[in-house]
This record gives structure tokens, sequence and C-alpha cells, in this order.
């Protein structure tokens, strides 16, 4: 397939953030443009955001479902490649199915649906139709996110022993969702965002982050949830003993409580021989740190880094790349997947190409349920193993 | 003017590195379009090049003097609103008249032109056309440099009494030019850069930046220019003290050679009431120093920065944004000038909107000349005042 | 009392870290002379070591038994006016104790002792006797933590939510106790260092940190202690989860299994209107994160900070001060403390003279026995509230 | 040579701030007692102050003549082995001639005299008597500008090739030597603190760090000093380029105006093969940047280091050292020569025991009569060459 690639996008329209992440995402490379769009779950804000984005009228349709019956009558030359779809949580499982089920690819926010049941059934249905199915766990496409974890898969860091990861924010400290902010109110609502706030917000992005890098399997977890604003319904702050299959143990944090923290993902990985350090709000560095040597900065853009982090930048070292660049890395891994008529594996794509799948989001999904599982109950340690 | 403007490139093919930031600058916000283009020197690679961008074949020349040609028939709504001329230095003034000259907008790299008899006459064309003329320093379109320069416009510093603007690079520490490298080879060639090397590439860069921010006048520099690298005609480290017309003093380097340095552009701006920090490389963040208070970390994206930094903007605070959105900054500023049917003034626009005109750009000229000069001289300061 | 005080010293012989960082905390301010030594468990390493210290022959003892038995002999102005005991956890008890119980001073190493119960008694003991006793909670006589405590007190964090701290170290990464090195032969053999690994050595550091700054009580905790390396007995790495009595929660990890950290002790306190972030690897600045305010750098020597802070420095701003200067900050606690004729109060002494006391040191202990407990139960949460 | 040395002190009474620092620096390692001083040059408050300082009242002068008349007279095992004199400059010159010609070993502050013709003259008597004679530039006791020197001269960075070494303090951007502050009043008087203002009170420091990593010589310098405070006759601010004799160049910046930087002495060099950057602030690391390879980080304290960094350290890595222990290893280098008996040599003693002599002095002084002369020229290169 050459020549560029046409999208769609459910939700996104006025007023939300990550829509519009999608779309910078999507146009940075200059490979993909946006032809469709039910923008809004609301038909008239869906038009009115289409028509600012230059939709064409017939492809800019008042709800996803009008979407989904359309664009299956247009010939496939016309009709658009893939969908992204970045809505609150609770509508993607239904959305995704609807797309999935007429042959196109979707690329899907996180957490990706509400159970794991809804997550085993898309997983059929992924493999059944042999779309490509990205989620945007968007921090592993940084490229120094791919340098750790090509260190550790070939033994730089020896045996892991141990993990921390952490995912800071300060954001809900107050209650936001009174104020008629519109990402905060539907974060911290059940119904909308599902079982998880911070956990399922940006605790599962931890999670991914941990697997991706070091290919850890959880064992079981210990988690202790708080919801410190009164009269918030779901957590705001997360702290989790985790163990891992091979022995390892770790600690995720994940809070938007924590006043002076804005997006701070950040994760230390612990081995026999060696340990990394990343932090996402300063992306383009990798500490490395040998045993018995001094530490190392790694960074972006230098001859020295794998194939992986080189084949994930577009401007030279000290150039800074961040967090759009990142997610366009996860769109790229997508497009050459759908370019290449495949999809479905796991970190689908490879040589840098690596984009979360189907069964990371089920992952994650999982790893939801069982933190907030444990989190209810009084016993230590609550099964975490995921099998897809 | 409404819908998507359509630019075309001269220069920018295979292998160039400037070029495809400017097409991400221009695509990321997904207001422009790439219609056209003369992409080489080389009518063969600019036409290769042209097929793998995309380029209609009617509108992929072999040459910017055939695309000028073509343009200009092309009725109003079909041609090109503006062109990105991305070409080595010692070409730009050529092409940026020839364009001028049928009322096409001009987005410019740096250095503007090789002289200043050459700036004058662009001035005075641009001025005479009406366009819009972006030329891009791109780091004035960092939000943090857009909150210093508001700092010291509302009074925050008190009276600027010295400035320290370094950048320090590495990359040309040892004889890059022999390998074939293409930015290295043109970089050090005085047909091809101009009369400056380091002091022309980076070091008017940091003049730009201390003028962005401070609007400060330079008085009078005393430079010491060396080309370190054996066998180098330009100069590839410059350090040179400043003086200043309300009495401020500065030291300003810029240097190739500084191993371990990659893009590091950085400012120290010291006042009778507090100073400012930034650096490049780390541009998400500004530092704030009043005096006898504690040094305080301003982060691009909260709520207590000026308008003008909020304008330049696309993701909330924590997400960080980094070179290619700052380049998109500066497009952003053009595209609205255009688009306002604007243009000329000194860092034309406002609210944020602010981008390098032309002057500015003869500014630039000016100041490699005399730092040049200087360089060469006996005499301790070399006037350098600029009146455009 | 005027003039320089005398003290003794039982171990810190030869080889020994430790006990020489006491002498250069009790000699940097010119207050205190070693006068008496007992400085080896062996005889003649005792003789030999104060020989090269330069001990009066007649108060250089083979043991410490027989330094008691001598120094109570001495007329009152002649004896030791206190004795720091810097041996092995599991002698500290005993020495403690006949040091007390002939009215001389103490400034005891931690963990203090081996079990709550001896704490008890040891707290009785100190209590009849008057004695003003000292536990080298080293930590606590920074400056910027006093700060830290203070802004806590004084109401700038609002209320408490979430405490992170972290004592990340990587020395005992590898089987250092079988290469013959001392500090790691005692501290990982249950004999001579008690229930506690990681956890007693400097899991008890992180404790009372939070305590001091924090003032608040633990609740419960939930803890997953490991061993690591190969055959070795106790925990080389502790992660645990806290409750505190007023809600708020916390996360501490003590390992020394984390290589590419030295002496990494950081604590981040978040409240309902601010955080605090201090870290003792950079000692001289504590950050300041006011809610929807730009995060501050507040730095040692400065008259924005606290009294307490101030009165503990010795040289302005910019001149670093470090962890010796910090132990000579308890060990000025405790000189002012005894100069006073007073002792006994929980952290005696104010005005920035604060040190940890026998109760603080009680309190250690039992900490460390209720995260030993916790780790072997399969019970979430292990009551830790400590009353003394 | 054994027991601890004796030792006098002129100058350093009540609110002084230096002398202070030489008596801890003195006491750390417990190898000196402070047993005379003339300690202002106030008789009322020399006496006052030694009283305080727990002198025997007939070793507690009036006046550092009559101390140097009293000492001569006492028997060698009982007078003095050598006086720290941290009086204003314009009297270091007399004092250090009287001690020296009676033999006694002098420590002396730094800029050791106001002339060079007083410098020559010092040195020529220092070599006749035979006395150890150290000048306090105590940047050059850390332990990781030892390693610096080391990876100089070991060839770790290749050819050197540039320098910058700044001093930024902002403590005088303000008139505060008209609030009657002891420091800033001596300090900007000519009378009393000789030619140079922030030149030869930090400048000085900057131009020794230099010399002493590098082992570069200055060939010429161009200067710009000025003097921001209304009123104020030296120079509180001074750039300079530096050309050194083997053709490297370098800026040296030394400021007290500098609102937000405290004591913020900074070095980079830059060589063929690699570059360093050390900042006394942050004094435990050392960044080493090899071409093309990761920068490094080396802590203090680690297996790596050079012996003469190993040798001056007192505690592990982790445990930062800092400026009193950095001062305290100058006076180490001094009492190690003394009990060598030996003196006079550029950095007396090795394997990490040097220490700046008479004849660093000197130099120190020719520099800073150098700047200033540059300063008033309107030639742009000013010959800086040192011969002693």
């Amino acid at each position: 397939m050459t020549g560029k690639l046409k999208y769609g996008m459910v939700g996104g329209g006025k007023g939300a953030f990550i829509g519009a992440v999608h779309r910078m995402a999507a146009a940075l490379d200059q490979q993909a443009v946006l032809t469709a769009g039910a923008l809004s779950i609301h038909p008239g804000e869906a038009i009115e955001s289409g028509k600012e984005l230059g939709l064409a009228d017939s492809r800019n349709y008042a709800s996803w479902q009008e979407m989904v019956e359309k664009e299956a009558k247009l010939p496939k030359g016309e009709r658009i490649d893939f969908v992204s779809i970045v809505t609150p949580n609770f509508t993607h499982y239904e959305i995704a199915r609807a797309f999935a089920s007429i042959g196109i690819h979707v690329i899907c926010e996180k957490p990706m649906v509400n159970s794991s049941e809804q997550a085993r059934n898309l997983i059929s249905l992924v493999d059944k139709s042999g779309i490509v199915f990205g989620v945007t766990y968007n921090y592993s496409g940084y490229p120094m996110v791919k340098q750790a974890r090509h260190m550790v898969s070939s033994g730089k860091l020896g045996t892991i022993r141990k993990v921390i990861v952490e995912y800071n924010q300060g954001w809900l400290a107050t209650k936001l969702e009174e104020t008629g902010q519109q990402q905060a109110s539907w974060r911290v609502d059940p119904k909308r965002a599902g079982l998880g706030g911070a956990i399922g917000d940006i605790g599962s992005h931890a999670e991914q982050l941990t697997s991706f890098i070091t290919g850890l399997e959880m064992d079981s977890v210990c988690a202790d949830l708080t919801s410190f604003v009164p009269g918030r319904l779901l957590d705001d702050d997360a702290n989790v003993l985790l163990r891992f299959t091979n022995g390892a143990k770790g600690i995720l944090t994940a809070s938007q409580i924590e006043i002076g923290h804005e997006n701070d993902l950040r994760i230390r990985i612990f081995g026999t021989q060696a340990s990394l350090e990343w932090h996402q709000e300063n992306p383009n560095q990798l500490m490395f740190k040998p045993i018995n040597e001094p530490e190392q900065i790694l960074r972006r853009g230098n001859g020295y880094l794998c194939d992986e982090a080189k084949a994930n930048i577009r401007i030279p070292a000290g150039h800074p790349e961040a967090f759009i660049e990142a997610f366009a890395n996860i769109y790229r891994g997508v497009f050459a997947a759908i370019r290449a008529g495949k999809g479905g594996s796991k970190y689908g794509g490879s040589g840098g190409l690596e984009f979360p799948t189907v069964r990371d989001g089920a992952r994650g999904v999982h790893f939801i349920e069982t933190v907030v599982a444990s989190s209810k109950s009084d016993q230590k340690w609550t099964a975490a193993k995921f099998e897809s």
C-alpha cells in the first residue's frame, strides 16, 4: 500500500485533550489524513467539530454508529483504513467491536475496555478479523524506552531483581471535577472511567511500561488504594507492592494528589549487573548504572544506541523530541503494520516498530481489576498472573 | 482565508536534516499542505525527493527557477501561499527575492543572507511587496522563551546588567567534513556557509535569542574566533565579549568543538531585581531567581504563566513539548500573519504569535559580519549597533 | 559548664567507618576532646587504636568494662562527660546501661538496641538517671531537614496525605561479606546486626526522618522483605506500605542491592496545600511545591529560612555543608543539653538544637520489629503504633 | 614529628567568616590545636575573641606584632608550628614576612599579597627560610578536582582546546557595603582589598582552579571589568577572554552581581578526546564526556577514581563531603609537608597531598594585576605570562 492512509476518529471533538494529540501524532509524519469522524457523543457537537477540522460533509458523522454503517458501504480505496477511538473508557468496547467487525484497523485509547471478559472477546474478534489493533500506551514510543527494553533483553542488567515504577501527578489534589473541567469530570466517575481512578488512568501506563521494558510477568500484587479528596468515588492514589514470576520484587505508585508533580512517570530497574532509570518528563536521556563503574547518561540520537532507539527519532541529538513524537512513534508502528497487512501479534512490528496490541490492552485491564480487588482484600497477596 | 495553506519547499530533499523539520513543523497543526517543491539543486534528486513526498508531478519541479516561473502562472487559489527556503545559506538571497517578487510569502532559514547589503535589499523588497517574511530562528518559538521575554519586558528583572548566552556543540570536534557527512561539508565551506562557521550557524541563534528575550541592542563586541580542527577554514569556536547600549555587559560563546555538548543553547539574564535561566535541551522549564527569595522553576503549561506562553502550547503541563513543536510555533505565527494578510513588522504578530522577520534576519547577518571583523581586529571593541 | 567537654568512645578503632565520623563530628566545633576510649572488642587492637589517636595510657582501656569501672572512680572534673557508643548493634544495650548507671551521658549509634524490651528498660534507666541520651539518627541534623520539619509544623503543607521515603543503596548487591569487608560482615549477620538487615541499618533512618519531619504516627504497615543475594540471612531489600494514624498513606523502601545508588536517602511529603522533597546526596536544597505556583528551591544559608535551619549552619549559602556537618549538629544538640544539665525529653533541645533521644531510639527498634513481623505474616496489615 | 601541631591565628575574631572556616579545617582531622592568636586588629576585640576560643592568656595576643615577638622567644616544643593568616588582603604581606622570618610555617589566605613585587619578595624569603607556605585556594582540596587534574595529566582529554571557568555570585548585587556587613565593607574597598574586586576575591580562585586542573599557562588576556552598583570603586563583574600558551582559548567570568547564584564556581575543560565539567556547589561529582560515548558521572568515594582523589576523602561514597572537608584537605597537605620538614615547591606534596604554595599565590597576584591592566587598556590582548 502506498500513498497516505485515510483515517477516522471517534471522540476527540472540541475541548478534548487526547483527540488532538492523536491527530498531531497522525499528522506529524505526513502519512495519514483525517478523512472521517464522529467527534462527539452529542450529534451537534460532533458535526461542528468535524467542520472545524475540515472534514467533508459526507464523512462528518453525527454518531459512530452512522460512521460504521456508512464507511462499511464505501469502496475499499475510499473508506478509512483505520479508526482512532479516543472516547471515555466505557465506550471503547462497543466501538472497537463495531469497526473491527467491518475490517477497519483500530487504534484505541487505554484502558482498552472495562473488563477482562470484554478484553477476551475483543482478542478473539481481532484474531478472527486479522485487523491491526494498536493501544496507545504511548510511553513505549519513546526512543530511550526502546533503548531500555533493548538493554534489558540483551542482558546488560543481568537478572532483574527489583522495579520501582511511579506515575506521579497532582492535578486532582483538589475537587477539580466540580469546576466543570471536562477531563476531571469523567475520569473520577465510575460509570465512565470504570473500576479504577488513578490506577486505571495512569497506573495502567506504569504497568505497561514495566512490562514493555522488562518483559517480566506479574505474579501477585498487594495494593492500597485511597480516595483522598472527600466525596470522590474512585481512587486518586494507589500504592502497590509487586511480585514477579522470576522472583523480582517491585513497587508501583500512581497518584493524582501529589502536588508539584505534573506527569511524572518514571521507572527504575535494578539487575544483578546494572540498573536503569528513565523519567518521562526528561525523556531524551536514560541513566545506565553498571556495577562498580561510573553512571552513564545515554542520550537520544547518538551512535552508541541500539537500532530500535535509532529508528524512533526524527531529529539529531540535542534537539529534544518529546511527548507528541513518542505518540507518533506508536502511530508509525501501526502504519507499518497496516501497510504490511499484518497485525495482532504481541508488540506488533519489530526493529523499533513495536506497538502495544490488543493483548497488551487486555493485560492492562486485568491489572486494573487485580489491583482493585487486592485493595479491597484483607489477604496480603492477590494473584496477578495474566494469561491471554 | 480559511482552509489549509498550500506551500512549496526549496531544498530539503533526501539526506537533508532541516527540510524534514520544516515539513513536520508545517504538518503538526494540520494547517498547511506541501503542494510544490524544488527539493534539490540536482534536478534528478529534486524530482525523486518530490515523488517520495507524494508531490503531484505538475508541482514537482527540477529547479527553484522553474518553480518560480510556473507557480507565478497558476491562478491564486491554486498556487502556493508560501515557500519554505531550506537550502544552504549562500543561495537564500536569490531564491527569497524571486519568490518575494511574485508575491509569495517566504519562510527562510537562517542566516538569512550573506551580507548586510543583501539584507538591506531584501528588507526593501519585502516592504514593497507586502509579503510575510519569517526567518526560522526557531528557538524563539519555545513557550518558556516567550515567558522569559514577557518577564523581562514586564520589569520582573529590573534593569538588565548582564547576559551570558552559550551555544555549545561538539559535533565538529573532529574533521567530520571529510567523512562525507552532508551537513558538515557545507557548513565549514566559506563558499556555501558564508563568513561565519560556528558564529554563523549557531552564534546567530544565540544573538537572536538574546535580542528576542531582552530587547537589548548591542553597542560593541570583542571577539576571538578560532578554527581548532586543522585545515578548517571557518571558525569552529567563537568567544565574544558584548556591550549593550544600556550599559549591560555580556558573554556569548558558540562552539562546535565542545565534546559532550549536543545542542546546548542556554541563556542567563541578570537584572537588578532578579535573574532568568533557560536551557534549550530542557526547554519546558525556566528558572526565575528573584533577589533574596527562593529560586523558582516555572514550567510550561501552568496557569501562572503569561498569555504568550500559554498560547504556544498544545498539550498540558508535564507532557513535554520540544524542538519540533517550537519550530511549529514559528510556522503558526507566520500562518496567522498570512491569514491576516499582514507582514513585515518586527516580530510580526502578537499575543504569542511573534515570529522573527526579515529585519531580525538582517540584524543577524550584521552580527556575524561584525564579530568576524572584530576577531580580525587588534582593536578591542568593534561597533556592533544595527540600524535597519 | 564552660570549657571543652571530655568524652570517651567505645568501638571505632582501626578500620571502622562510623567511629571516625563521630570523632570528626565531635571535633568540628572544637567543643569536645577525646579523652578516653575502649576502641575495640579485641584488647590489643583497642590499645593500639587508642595510641594512634593520642589517648593517654591511663585512659586507653582494653575493654569497655574496664573503662566504666575506672572512669567511675575519677573525680568529676576529670572523668569523661559523655561516651559515644559506636559498636555493632547487639552490644549497645549492655554498654549504654553501664555508662548510664554511673551517670555518664550517652551518644549511641542506631539501631539503639535489639528489642523493644531492651528499649523500654533503657528508657526507664535514662529517665531515672537524668542523663542526656542522644541517638545518632544523623540525618535529622541537616539544616534543610530542620527547615522541612518547620514548614510541616507551621502548616505550609496543609494536612499531610502521603509520604514516599526511600533509602536506596547498592553496596551489598554482591556478596561483599565474603570479601572480608568489615562493615558488610557484621551488618548481614543476625547475631550482630539483629532482626533487620537493610530495614535495620537504613530503613530505620527512613522511619526516623519521616517521624522527625512530619510528626506523623504510624498506624500499621505491610512489608515485603527479601534477601536477594544467595545465602544472605538478613533482608537486603525492604518494601513497605505505610498507614498513619491521621489517614495518611506512605511507601517506604530501603534497599542495599540497588546498583548505582550510593547513600540515597530521600523523602517526599505531600499535603493538601503543598509538597516537599529532600535528597540526602544533595542536602543543601529543599524543594517546595505549593499548589498552583512555581516550584521553589530553598537553599541552606539564606535569610528566608526558619530559625532552626539558620541555627544549624557554619558557613554561608553556596559553600556546601554535608554529612559530617549534619552529624556534628547532632553532637552540638547533645552538647547544649549536657551543658544545660537537661536530658531525656523527646527531641531534646529546641531552636534547632533538637536531637533524637532514647525514645526515638525505642521507636526505631519497634519499627524494625514490626516490619520484620509484617513481612513474615500473611495478614495484610500489622499494627505499628508505638507507645513509649 | 608526632603529636598534634600547635598553631596560631592572625585575624578571624568575632564576626569573621573565614577565620572560623580555618579553625574547623584545622580541627576536623584532630591533627592541630589552636594555641595562640592575635584575632583582631583591635586589641580589645582580639583578647575577647581569644578568650571565647579558650586561648590561654599567655598566648592570647593583642596584636600580631606582639605574637611574633613573644612566640619567637618560646622554646621550640612550645611555640606554634604554623600560623594561619586570615586578615584582609592588604595586611598579608607584612604579617607573612614577620612569621616567615622567625621560621614559623605559614598558611595564608588569598589573594596572597597586593602586588607582584611583594609576591617576588615573599618567594625569596620563603625559599631562604625553608618554611612551608600554603595559600588557601581551598577549591583545589576537593577530591573530584584532584580527579579532574589527574584525568587531564594522564591524557584522558587529549590536547586541551578550551576552558570555560565561571565564578558566579550575587551577594553584592545591591550596596551591601552600606549596611554594615563586615565582609562586604572591606572587599569593595580598594585600600583593603587591593586592585581587584570580584576579580581579586573570586576571579583569582577561577584562575587557580584552571591552573591546578589543566596545568595550562596563560599567554594573554582581554578583560572587561565593570562596577555595576553605583558608587562602588572596585569591579563587581569581570568578563575575560583567555589565550593559553599551547593555543587553547578560554573564557573566565567572575561576578558578584549575578542574582540567584550563591558560590557557583564551575569549570568546563574541552580536549580533543573528551571534556570535563565540575561544579563547586555539587562537588561530589565530576562529569566526564568522552567523544562518541555516553557522558559519565564520576562520584567521590568510588574504586574507579585515581589515588589522589581517594586520598582526599574521609567517608564513603554517597555520604557527601563538602566545603569544610575540602578546606581541611589543604590543611592536611600543609600538615604533611610540615611533618616531613619540606616546603616551598610548587604544589607541595604529592599523592593527593598537593597544596597551593607561595608560587601559586604569586601567580594569582600577577593574574589580578594583568586583568585589571587589560580592562583599562584599548589594546585587545595584554600579555599574561607568569614567570616566578
